[in-house]
């Protein structure tokens, strides 16, 4: 069973940071981007609800753990597969798209090198969609009230392609401490913005778990 | 019971406010900022749907009242917390990006300020918009014989979207007094449109409220 | 009954034209104009289909007809209100924006002034994506393996807009004699165009329907 | 049976090679080809699946086959409906939009004559998104956990816009050796790159399948 779950989430975050770097990263899609993720991880998490919860990001896992709707043990190899996942689809990409990767860093363009980057926006951007993403997940993978609803694959991957719209200019728009590794790799964000937009990510979860628990009716581990 | 509901309607009309500050106000999504505030709706929707009926829109909540779908004082409480909502999200969406908005402001691009702006037109698009959006949530979120269906987010962030698409460039498409004072807080309306528009709206979800009362077998209570 | 799927076909309708109107006709979508005009259908398939099923449109009435789903009297009911309501929502289109309409014609940028229009092309693309609406309507509305769905009104949108995205620069993409109606008062069609894209749409449907037939196991009326 | 199912397939596969020709290899949907091609797959995937299982890919039918959710001889058929259908298809687009075809080969654009077009970066392409469609198709249409899903239309059709965003640019973004039987006779690609992305396509399937059949719980045929 955990076999199963691990391998899913491996392959989804795979390639949730595929279609991340060859879409917006390395501007394949252009302004299409942010749909392109949105609906990629539409169709990833319909692929992989079932089985694995679709997680994809460890501050996912974060609000599942607290919930106490996921083991201790089987969070932590959620976290490990999940950035593995990101960090080997960040060095397949560079070698489908090198060219426009490292254009990217000469240029300037990346995140951490663009003039108009300014700390505090960035962090209250990933602060309040990554609230936003796990506010969604909660309320449709968890909660008793939407229980076997067939949806949830489109308000997650809805929620993360209107957040990139909104904040993407700003901070990148990663909300997903797995992304950061991937981002990380690709030199869009350095080690210190990295530190920042983890700890922001989690810290965003546990206020959503905070709220969810205090509506949520009687919640349960179900994981 | 009644907090849920609150809060679950407070977080999606921030959120529902905060995306079409910065999508669309901001112009963070560009050409794509109607999508971005159609498929962020139909994420919050189906993350609220089942604990508030996701209204996020005093004008909806009047058409619950008048369907007697929801009590008076729960509906007073709905119209002040999606109010208080979008108000806070229009304040936080000046922490992220300030320099942007004071430029739509300052050039002029905005609502009040454009050129082109007619009032007729833009009171009829807000008529027949708000129109469109509360036939679609009475017949998707009250009629009986849509009862539990799972496509509710869908056609409500969906005729959003296509009405900002259709009248956007036209009245700003609002379509939802909360929404107003958000864009009163930015500037993009003034004072008196923003009570024409209130009015309006109102108004539209009244004449659909009615015309559903028409040819819905039986409405009873289902609040 | 029949008082309310009439209303409900009108209104649909109404809103139909109106979306493709402003965001097409009067260019307010720009290229999002297909995307805006087949989620706005999504959306009012998903409010109309449990009580009309959601034709808005006269050739698949023929459908529905030719496969013994809906009454001969109903069905002629249908095609009056369909094309009453797109006829309203032309005019009011005009109120809501004169000036583009007639930027249109003016400028000739219809589709009856264009340079490039050729019309068996255009005839064979309004047969084709005709069809194909045709098709995925019987497949989803009609058909018993897929009884009780709640995807239709995806389905059917999303058909429209791929098509429109298809041929859009081609035929004008109506597959719809209420559409064309609307299409006829904006002068963007003439009345020969009117008629041969009309007869086309039809005899689309019912060689839709002849071969639905002919691998439907036992199509029995359920309207 | 077999019949409504060859007769499906080839109805489905003819219309998906017509939108891709139409509105990506013809330009007529511009920037918004792989949403026009990903929408369009979802609602022929909703109208065919109950008949079909909505392959419109020899690459899937190998994975059918392969877990025994079909036998042999109706996957071969499948094969041959589904190459007919795109053959067809790329030979009726070539009557609604001659000029644009012959545009793209005689102004170098199309994919093999691209002066950017790379082997490797374009086989790995094909390889990843094939095994990400086959990977999302064995998970939403044959997996034990999602029987009897709605969403499978949109998990399939949204997987393959992602991937036409991500590396459309890069390789064309087929994912399916029947659409490279019409980018072939649209000599977007030549005979050696059709080969070659044809292996690479079945061989992804079967490293999908091989992956796919580790972790469900224990394969029967459904087909």
């Amino acid at each position: 069973m955990m076999k199963a779950k691990l391998i899913t989430e491996f392959i989804g975050t795979f390639f949730l940071y595929l279609m991340i770097s060859l879409s917006a990263v390395a501007g394949n899609a252009g302004d299409f981007a942010p749909l392109a993720i949105g609906i990629g991880l539409v169709a990833i998490c319909f692929a992989s609800g079932q089985r694995s919860k679709a997680h994809f990001n460890p501050a996912v896992t974060a609000a599942f753990l607290t919930t106490r709707n996921q083991p201790a043990k089987e969070s932590l190899f959620y976290c490990i597969v999940t950035i593995a996942g990101a960090a080997l689809a960040a060095y397949v990409a560079l070698i489908i798209t090198p060219a426009p990767f490292q254009a990217i860093i000469d240029n300037g363009t990346g995140l951490q090198h663009s003039e108009n980057f300014e700390l505090i926006p960035a962090i209250l951007s990933e602060f309040l969609f990554t609230f936003a993403l796990v506010w969604v997940i909660l309320n449709v993978a968890i909660a008793k009230g939407t229980e076997g609803n067939e949806f949830y694959g489109i308000a997650i991957g809805f929620v993360v392609a209107a957040g990139v719209f909104s904040v993407g200019s700003i901070s990148g728009a990663s909300f997903n401490p797995a992304v950061n590794v991937g981002l990380l790799i690709h030199q869009v964000i350095d080690l210190k913005l990295f530190v920042i937009y983890s700890v922001t990510q989690v810290f965003a979860s546990l206020v959503a778990t905070f709220i969810f628990n205090s509506i949520e009716p009687k919640s349960e581990a179900n994981g």
